[in-house]
Formats: C-alpha cells, sequence, structure tokens
C-alpha cells in the first residue's frame, strides 16, 4: 500500500519524486497496482496538475512501461506528425508520402476515430487489403524499402498508457492537458525519433475548443519533446469547419490521393503545407520555408509523393491501383441526399463538430471502442463558408447506407450550416506557431 | 456508462440531482459500479465537495442500500452517540448505562479502533465471553430487557457505506469533512433514532487537529441530522492528551467501571456528563443542565447505573463479575515499564497522538484493518498535565507482552513528554456546543 501516501500527496498539490512516479507506474503496467487507486490518481491530477518536472518523469515512466523502439541504423532523420484530431482531418496521408519523397524517415504510429473525429488507420483500411496491424519486423521492412510506413500503435509500446487510457475515459479524466501531453508524448518518443511536428487543432470540431488550452497543450507537449532532445514544433490549426471537402474514410483516402495529384482543396493543400515545412525543418533537410514548399510542391506535381504511396499500400497489402483510380478501388455508400440552403445569402459558417457527429451517426466513427466503421458512408462538403449562396443550393451531401442512421445524421445536422446576409470576415487556417 | 457524466459535473464543481446520486450509490452498492469509478468520484467529492442539499442525498442513498432499523414500538425515547474517535475516550462505556438508568433506550452501535484510536468494541471484547457480534433479534432482545445494547454494526445496515470506506481507506480519501459526516450520520440515521450526541474530538490526537476543521464537521453532521428531523447536537471536546488515565482496552474497561462506582478521574467524569446531559436533553427526559447532571450522577453513585452495565454484559455472554472485580476477570499483560522525567518542573504536555501509537505498538490498537489486538496491554497516565513532577518520578506505565513491542513503542513515545519550568494553564475540555 505505498500507493496511498503518494495519492494523498498529489491530492493535497504537492509533487512526487521522480523515483515515486516510476515505481508508481511501472506497478500499475504490472498490475501491481488497482485500477481504483490509479482512478483516484488520475482525479488528483486532473484537478491539480503535474508540475513540469513531474510531467517529463511521468512521461519517461510512461515510455519505459513497454519496448521503446530502436532505429539508430536509419542513417536518413526519422520524423513523425501527430493531429488531436479533428473532422476531415486526413492531412498525415497526402503528407506522409510528400515529406518521405523528400527523404525523410517516417515510422508513421496512428490511431483510431473515437466520438466526432475521424482516425487515420479507419481511413488507410477503406483502400481494400490494405493493413495497419504490422510486426515489428513487418513495421521496420516497409520503412526499410518505402522510407515510410503507415501503421497502428504495436501493443507492447507504452502498454501502461494503453491502460491508462481506458481507465481515465471510463473516470472523466481525459481532458487534462498534463494526462493527454503524456499520453501523446509517450507514445511518440517510444518511436526513436529525431523531430516531431504536432498539430493542435482549435475549434468547434476539435477537442480544444479554445485559443488558450490549444496552446497550454501545445506548450506542453513541445516542452516534453524539448527535455527528450527531439526536436518538436506545434502549429495551432483552425477546427471550426472540416478540413477539405470530404468526411468519412473512403471519401477522404480518395481527397488526400486527389492532393497527392497536384489537386485537392485549398485549405487541405494550405495545412499539409505548413506542416510539411515544419517537418523538412525538423528532420534538418530544409529549413527554409520556401524552399521547403517548393521542394513539397514538386513531390506532389512530379507524382512522386503518389509513387510513394503507392509502394506503401502494396507493400502493406492494400490495392496500390487506389492511387490511380480511386472512384473504382474504393467503397461506395448505395445512397445519397443534400442538405441544402433554407435561403440565399453567405455561407457565414458550416458547424465542424455536428458535421462529425453526423458523419459518425451515419457509420463514419465510433460512439463505442467495440463499435464498427462503415468505410464507404460520409459527409462531402459542396460549399465551403465563404461563398454565396442561393435558396435550395446543396451544401452537404451525406452518403449512406441505412435510412434510420441517416434520420439520425440530418437531425444532428440541425443549425450545422450559418447563412447570413454578409461575407464573413476569412479566418487564418494557421494560428501559431510553437516550438 | 451513465456513470461517467456524473464524475464529470462534480469533478467540474457542479451539483448532482438527487435522483443521480441515488442511482449511483444504489448501482456501487450492487457492484454494477466498478470500485474505479467510485475512486475517481471519491476524490472529485474530496476537492469539490457536496453542497448541503447533495450531501442529504447522498447520506438518504447510503442509508436505503440497506435496511433500516424499525424501533417504533419502543416506546421510550431513543438515543445514540457517536465520537469520532481519540485516545482513551472510553467515554460510550460509562456512559451509555448512566443514561439507559435515567429512562433512555440507547440502541449503540460501535466501532473497532483503527490506528492510533481506540474502539468500543475492541474495548468490550476485553470482558471474557463478551459478544458484540448479535442478530437482529438479538440486539433487539437485549435493548428490550436491558434499555441498552452494546454491539457492532449489522452487515445489513448500510452496506454501501462499508464498501465505500474500505474503498476510501486505500484511495487518500478519507478526511472529507463531506464523506466523514455522510459515513457517520447513515450508520446513526439507520438505527431509527430519536435524537443523536456527537462528541467531535480537536487535538493531536483527534482526527481534526484544528478546531475550525473540527466545527466545520460538527455542523455538517449536525446539519444533516436536522434534515431527518433527528435532534442532533455535538460537543467539540480537547484531545491533546488522553482521555482518563488509562489507554488500551482491559484498563480502560476498569476505569469505566470505577467511573460507573462513583470514582474515575475527573476529565475522564467531566466528558462523560457533558456528554450525558446532551443525551438526557435531547431525548426529552431532562432539558435543565442542572438537575440532568443530578440524575446522572444520582445514576453512577446509587449503583444504578453499574447495575444497567452488568445487565447488558450478562445478556451479551460476558461475565458480569467484572464489574464488582474487574482486577481479578480482565486480563493482565504479564510485564510492566515505567517512562519517567527526565527532569523536575512542571508537566506540560502529554502527547496524545504518540500515547495512542505507542498502545497500538504494544498491540492494544491496529495498524491495519486485518491485525489482531492485545485486549491486556496498554499505558497508564500516571501524572496528568499540570502537576509538578520530580526528575525520575514515573509518568507513563507501560503493561506489555512482546520486549519487541515495547521497544517500539519506547521509541514512538519520544518527546511525548512535555516538562517546563512554568505551570501550564488550565485548558477547558469542552470546547463548544452545535446545535
Amino acid at each position: 500500500m505505498f500507493v496511498v501516501p503518494l495519492i494523498e500527496r498529489k491530492r493535497d498539490g504537492a509533487a512526487l519524486t521522480p523515483e515515486e512516479w516510476s515505481a508508481l507506474i511501472a506497478a500499475y503496467a504490472e498490475a501491481k497496482v488497482p485500477d481504483y487507486q490509479m482512478a483516484a490518481m488520475a482525479m488528483a491530477i486532473f484537478l491539480n496538475g503535474l508540475e513540469p518536472t513531474e510531467l517529463v518523469e511521468w512521461t519517461r515512466a510512461m515510455l519505459h512501461s513497454g519496448d521503446v523502439l530502436d532505429f539508430s541504423e536509419v542513417t536518413v532523420p526519422k520524423v513523425d506528425k501527430h493531429s488531436t484530431g479533428g473532422v476531415g482531418d486526413k492531412v498525415s496521408i497526402p503528407l506522409a508520402p510528400m515529406v518521405a519523397a523528400c527523404g525523410v524517415a517516417i515510422p508513421m504510429m496512428s490511431g483510431r476515430g473515437l466520438g466526432h473525429t475521424g482516425g487515420t488507420l479507419d481511413k488507410l483500411e477503406s483502400i481494400p487489403g490494405f493493413t495497419t496491424a504490422l510486426d515489428p519486423g513487418q513495421f521496420r521492412q516497409v520503412l526499410d524499402t518505402c522510407g515510410l510506413v503507415l501503421a497502428g500503435q504495436s501493443e507492447t509500446l507504452v502498454p501502461a498508457d494503453r491502460k491508462l487510457y481506458a481507465l481515465r475515459d471510463a473516470t472523466a479524466t481525459v481532458e487534462s492537458i498534463p494526462l493527454i501531453s503524456s499520453s501523446i508524448m509517450s507514445k511518440k518518443l517510444a518511436e526513436d525519433l529525431d523531430g516531431l511536428v504536432l498539430d493542435v487543432k482549435v475549434g468547434s470540431g476539435a477537442f480544444m475548443k479554445s485559443r488558450e488550452k490549444a496552446r497550454e497543450l501545445a506548450e506542453t507537449m513541445v516542452g516534453i519533446g524539448k527535455a527528450y532532445k527531439v526536436k518538436t514544433v506545434a502549429l495551432l490549426t483552425a477546427m471550426d469547419e472540416p478540413l477539405g471537402n470530404e468526411v468519412g474514410n473512403a471519401n477522404e483516402i480518395a481527397e488526400s490521393i486527389a492532393v497527392l495529384q497536384g489537386e485537392g482543396p485549398s485549405d487541405l493543400v494550405e495545412v499539409t503545407m505548413a506542416l510539411g515545412i515544419e517537418m523538412l525543418s525538423v528532420a534538418g533537410i530544409e529549413t527554409d520555408p520556401g524552399r521547403a514548399r517548393t521542394m513539397l510542391e514538386a513531390a506532389r506535381t512530379s507524382g512522386k509523393a503518389l509513387e510513394v504511396f503507392a509502394r506503401v499500400i502494396e507493400a502493406q497489402g492494400g490495392d496500390p491501383r487506389v492511387t490511380e483510380d480511386p472512384g473504382s478501388v474504393l467503397p461506395r455508400a448505395p445512397h445519397r441526399t443534400d442538405v441544402t440552403a433554407e435561403h440565399a445569402g453567405f455561407l457565414r459558417g458550416l458547424d465542424a463538430l455536428k458535421v462529425g457527429v453526423a458523419a459518425m451517426r451515419l457509420g463514419a466513427g465510433r460512439e463505442r471502442k467495440e463499435d464498427t466503421i462503415d468505410p464507404a458512408v460520409g459527409i462531402t462538403v459542396l460549399v465551403k463558408p465563404g461563398a454565396e449562396v442561393e435558396a435550395g443550393q446543396p451544401i452537404l451531401r451525406l452518403s449512406y447506407r441505412h435510412p434510420a442512421r441517416l434520420e439520425e445524421a440530418l437531425s444532428v445536422l440541425d443549425g450545422a450550416i450559418e447563412i447570413g446576409g454578409e461575407k464573413p470576415d476569412s479566418t487564418p487556417l494557421i494560428l501559431e506557431r510553437v516550438d
């Protein structure tokens, strides 16, 4: 029962020593500390926080609860990117091949969608045959041959975080900046990276609704990265409306391929470029933003990045023809219906949260971890905020399978579309940079 | 998973509805809510508190998690007394027979000692044959025939509190005023009382070290009693030095019998009288303090109260000759050693916490719930603070069985005795009254 005095101290707002954190987390990972004690500790941390030095030790203890990858013989710089999650946020999918095509090794481990946000793994798995469950040998082989691998997190990496995350989900202790930061950073630090770029989403469709909270999260994660001598940069990016035009799984893959074909919606391209420039910089490949942008543009317009993506898809069991003809390879929902403008005016807003929840209700996301997703359903944004619309003009197109789910999705979308008499001010997509 | 939003609200400092508390506690009692969720809730309550109306509902839900006694056909007023625990605090044992002898029915349910404080049940069980584990029928029968019963809490009363108490003990959520108050009051309200007198101890040997915290606890408990229309009064009493001269189990029974024989140390008699006066008042037997004191004095000097005690002991399987000749009936430890004054002067302090911990180390108390206690060992206070002492004069006498335990006890007593050049100011025993 060495745990009670530790909970007591955190409860009373004091700090624990590195040895105490490390003993506690090791014992928790080995199930020598019961969930109820960790639940009380998590709530005490939620309400009283962790000091910066405690956070570094907490993260270290999490990190060492399992295997830590070793890519020391990879001679090129290794960089990953992480997004805190948004609606239509498929950035990783075009971004990773573009940056890999510029000579950076990307051992990317992604997650699944939960709630209103999508997950990279779910999106990739809408490509027929594509597997994201790789063993360490396969992971390494795809990275070596393609310079990029797109996989799920191995079970042996950061097991304490996996266990704690499930507990936090059941004990209302998820939305804690130190706990979120250390959860993300422990997983990324286990990948043996040289650099890391974080996309911290802010707005209605993000977990962080306010700029201040998002900045605090970004600063906390960058601080942890710095303590581990991994070059870490965060961008705060807007998530008030869906990113790009597609929300779902197969349709987001199609849109990602469009970006890699030199096309794609401008907001998606802009966020992808901004993050790519940071990745080339932390990799030490190109620190001048203008030159980095030129390199990335060349990678996507030359087809080189698309070629990398096709190789990765093939190496991970997927059908690489998707990169040439997404429409015929990807699954397609049987039915479509449009949500139209109620009156004429300027489209002033398109609520990302509502669109995200509606897509989840259609079957594109999970309400609970055990739910299965339907890769074919989703929502297409036909008109982006700022445009002038006529009464009755289609704004959103819902691709669905079950009429009952359509019903639910449509009721969620009530109030999602804001039309007004004045053209809205244009707002920046890239809000802030934290390094 | 209806629990997560409830934890979230309490975590964020909001109040839950009566229906929510009742559903949560019922589900917890039936093991439909896991310990880890209740642990997170307990920590959120510890840090954010419960509003007065929430506290009443929480207590009601605890109370209704099990059986509630029904003494409606008992025609005399039913009153109980509860102490928050101290060192040498055997008050219940002489008090209950004195008040019962004045015509009040006392269905007393007591607890065991934990840590440095003793428990009434442990003390009573040092009387050979005495059992405190009564079934509801036996409990009722002893109460009917003797007007007093001295038992442990039935397993079927307030089971949710029993379960929660064990959880709080393991999750550093014990010292919370709303949780302590509702735990005590739910158990007492399940006894179907007309009145309740609370002895809230304050000082080094009490759980509440400060007068402010003790007052807050007293006011909170009195508030719950009021909400249930049970006349409730609390006295704040001093616990900086042991109460009376004996600390242990058998030796505290002997001292209690001395009080019932019209003798006993003055501080113990004073606290017993003060609480007895309140009990006769809430019972409606005698609201004038002077007349109540006379009644209680008569009960103990006439031998009537001792007779009640003897009848209860016999009814509960114990040897009633203890009331006539405690020395030959009670167990006695084989060895004795004295702690003496290091120099001459006035005895200025005798640290209750250190004496309590030392008695526990001798075997009179439990460090963990599963420890067994030795009824024969204990500490006798030979000189009370305020007296003038000579160098080498015995101050404390330790009655022990195992030399190793004596060693431990002596080391705990280091610094427990404070001797100075000036006579200390005398401090009041009864600090405050809350009703």
